[in-house]
């Protein structure tokens, strides 16, 4: 074996270990926000979590993939589904396009490239589920999760990484739009396909009291939602680091350090805050102010050092706190803070591109950030968030007076998980609740 | 550093990275096994699933691992144990099987390729757990998981991957029996030696009516279990894809992705049966239809592409829905679902390399499965489970005449989490259920 | 790319894969910790195992690094800080020491040895959390940990893999100090810190009653629990064969090895123990006797073979069931079982170089333990436990007379997650408990 082929090896090892800790993180979506929701809804959330991976495999495998990376024109891909061969993915390293001669690939193959974009494409997806959870229809998220994954994430990301209009630059220019591991392409569109989701559905019954006021629905397990919160940020060593889709040295190091260090100081400064501010350091604060740091590091990851990386990470934990407050304020009813996290700080972390870019990229050409670049930035973020708000917001509205978007009132206070599924997540607390009723109903939180 | 050496490299980092990916699979059927049944028993499961893995790596290091691939006949290997140097393992890469000279290896070191080995026959081992959960007793488990590892699972493994009759071709031909990753080695074995404790152990008290009729006995947390199946998940990265047991570009990013497809689309179509039949989306029908896709394509997995991934993942989600019930009409109690997962679906996988297979083996020979090898298969299955039932009942038979096989049913009553271990898995509940009887002696559904 | 660039990349990828399974074992310590202790007490449990590494990011880059790593004299290293470029860490392999060319490094990356190293230390001070749990104030912890990460971690962890004195060999000498990858830097360091931290706090208020026996005080959940050791064994393969920090084949593979076959001995010499001396085969001691062959093996596993791995996990298993009990006895409250893992085991472990040490290193130097060096093991031992308990209890002692160590002895009735966080880790639980009293204030166990 020679050392071309090498390369290809440790490359594509890189890409696949990556990609199934950005698999894993579905895991940890599921248990963060079943965590964070009540336990008359559990079952309901972890079969969203857990069946929206499945659906966007085939989805993205259908059609998905063709219209992300496909040849097409500025707005969409057009060729290249059921993966049938055409790939216009981003290549961080120079040699990652791979062609497949006798039995060996002269890059990293066309699967393993597919599997980490799909790994990708179902993160999208599990970030609405959360912020639709405890009074959505099963099979309203259902189809709308496989309309993100087969047709509106696709276009969007074809835009930023498959050779869209965002993805190229003017004219005598270097400048284009750039998000290094999905702040816009991944978070801020799940963010966007989520918002339209929540007006469109209303807040839960009972969370906003009529004088406006906000009456706090606990979760039911901080376990669950802590061990989720550490499943993703391990799950995002995979994702920034793998981002680069190759074994690059320089690169997956530095990516991995800065992630972490966002991850670690926007903990610190979300729990500050929220010590400051609700008086207490709140546990679902601490674990938000992580992924907010995570989310705001994933565009810049590359071309920042560990100093900026701290600096953006204390700035999303700042974000989030205020975030949560601000989105309850405006009544939209969020029960796991994804807004705050995935949307708020997927469009911080975008222009922390142009404020704090410094390093070269990996083909050594000079990429400072500044103002040009700031501005590209914000363009772009715009122009996604447009398109994603606007074809999401149709597609809930075409859900709702098709087939429904919303349980029975009766369902939502019984829990979706009898409504919904037949079953309970915990038959034991409930045995015991309805011990404590005369009437054998049972009491449930 | 040379090529050759880098090759080595690169492959040991690989099938050592996969082995803790399928390591980790063990917290997954812990998890998934645990919360499938009550909390009365959640100690024992847990501790049963935790120390099989102890078990295993002793009993697999002392005799299984030589009886499996040590040299010796067309049946059982006779040497190398205590890892004595001597391996017949298969080698998927040309350069696969190493020597040690001075300071380095020539191929992947034996360390490597025994660890590798040892958390597959732990596999085997944990499947049984589950199908005898809830009545059997700690010390019977224990010893038969010994004998299961230590001699059943290395003999029949040795048949098709030591080197033993099934592994080898009749003269003149090309054709032998071929199971990539495990359905039959792995998942059939496991549920051969489980249906024969299920029939020798009996059902459950209570689980069957005395009309016949099913009493369903609910796991104690859906959260748990999809939790482990997550992990599953996860886990089959390192199954499947590191049975390559090499860096082999071309076959680990198929075998991935086939992997996932096959999964996803057992998810969905166990979800639209269960639907169907049910009159629910039933959680755990979505976890045990994901698992069915996966022990499907683990045998075919290297031969065949994405599409028929996707249609060995259907049949098997159908397979598992209506295995599950077929178990129950003829009063096979099997709390989690062991039985249609890795016993029906670990056949119906080897039967599909006849099937699907379509694509060239690593080493370019063309093999294209057919009506042949699907016949090969079908007696390689066959003989296996010929061998591994008879001699697990006869185990099991001896257990039950010595030791005793199950608890008594005053202990299965109040759970084996006291008899067995003299403790419980959640105090909490048992003493707020206390709380609730004036009898003090509480109540646990 | 030449073969060396290739070597850094394989090296690289190793480096991070395995630090990024160290992280995870964060998440295990957290359930281990929270499943072992009380259900009150459980979200100032995750809380604090969450942000102790978001603090100990900050802490190591800021400080800790440069002390530990930087260059100084035999006690300290004294620049560094903020990663400077300064690099004194351990190379297991001779290119391990990279310098950064244009775009290319000719070693691992500074970024990846700190991002390792940083886990390490991270690791350190989640050890101390389990110890002094449930009476512990937040805000003490807290700066415990920053002290710890910043400064106490880095000077004894600079004595021995720093460079500093116990890493030097004396004059015409092979012989040094060798711990291969922390049971004493990590684990007993770790147990000094929590020994000194249980003696100032004292007991939690009922576990030891007026005639001097103990109360049980039983954990929550041992579904936590026991999925969190499955995670701490998993992050172990990071831990132990990561410390090679090089993709070095015999290495890797033989230390993998030799950490599961510890592992799998304590687990099983610790329930043989506990079934013998308790009467049943107590879960708790099944998983603290998996965690003291892998503490065991921690220092020895390079250099030891897979027999002497069993030996020392079969002793490491039952020193931990009588560690338990003596410290019982000794009234040192110690809600885990964390220094008896750690500090008992990281102390035998770190001997056991002495004992059975018999392979060459990796330079391929003869190598043999013997009676020389067991005494600079037990010299080694001694100098860093007394350093670290000292300096801890003068801190702790500090902290005391500050801000104050615990918390009130109603908010300890009552449960700190309330008092400290304002919040429940189960409010569905807390909420039926308190239907079952009359006065509706709820009964927590």
């Amino acid at each position: 074996m020679d050392a071309a082929a090498l390369k290809v090896a440790a490359d594509t090892v890189w890409v696949l270990i990556t990609a199934f800790l950005v698999f894993w993180m579905n895991a940890g979506f599921a248990l963060l926000e079943s965590g964070l929701c009540q336990s008359k809804n559990a079952v309901n959330i972890l079969a969203k979590n857990f069946i929206v991976f499945a659906i966007s495999s085939l989805a993205f495998w259908f059609v998905g993939f063709g219209m992300m990376f496909g040849d097409g024109n500025a707005f969409v891909g057009l060729n290249g589904w059921l993966l049938a061969g055409v790939d216009n993915s981003p290549a961080m390293a120079a040699d990652y396009k791979g062609v497949f001669t006798s039995l060996n690939w002269t890059g990293v193959p066309l699967e393993a490239k597919f599997f980490f974009q799909l790994v990708f494409a179902g993160t999208a997806a599990t970030i609405v589920s959360g912020a639709v959870a405890e009074r959505i229809r099963f099979i309203s998220f259902i189809v709308f999760s496989f309309v993100l994954v087969a047709v509106i994430y696709p276009i969007a990301g074809h835009w930023c990484w498959g050779g869209g209009f965002l993805a190229t630059a003017a004219q005598g220019s270097k400048a284009f739009f750039r998000d290094f591991a999905g702040s816009t392409v991944v978070h801020s569109i799940g963010g966007w396909a989520a918002i339209a989701g929540v007006m469109i559905l209303g807040p839960r019954n009972g969370k906003y009291r009529k004088d406006g006021s906000v009456q706090p629905i606990p979760g039911h397990s901080m376990a669950l939602a802590t061990l989720g919160t550490f499943i993703l940020w391990l799950g995002w060593f995979g994702f920034n680091p793998g981002s680069t889709m190759a074994a690059d040295v320089a690169g997956i190091a530095s990516v991995a350090l800065n992630t972490n260090m966002a991850a670690a100081a926007g903990c610190l400064s979300a729990t500050a805050v929220a010590w400051k501010v609700l008086g207490k350091p709140d546990l679902s604060m601490i674990l938000n102010g992580t992924l907010a740091g995570l989310v705001a590091i994933t565009a810049p990851c590359y071309w920042v050092g560990p100093g900026s990386s701290i600096i953006i990470g204390l700035l999303a934990g700042v974000l989030v706190v205020f975030g949560v407050l601000f989105f309850d304020r405006i009544h939209l009813d969020d029960p796991v803070g994804a807004l705050s996290v995935h949307l708020l700080n997927g469009i911080f972390g975008t222009l922390c591109v142009g404020l704090f870019a410094s390093r070269n990229d990996v083909a050594g050409l000079f990429f400072g950030g500044g103002a040009t670049q700031l501005l590209i930035q914000i363009k772009g973020a715009l122009a996604v968030g447009a398109f994603v708000f606007a074809v999401s917001a149709a597609c809930w509205l075409l859900i709702k007076v098709t087939l429904g978007i919303r349980v029975s009132p009766e369902e939502e206070l019984e829990g979706l998980d009898k409504g919904e599924h037949g079953m309970e997540a915990y038959p034991d607390i409930s045995f015991i609740a309805s011990l404590t009723r005369s009437d054998g109903q049972g009491a449930r939180p």
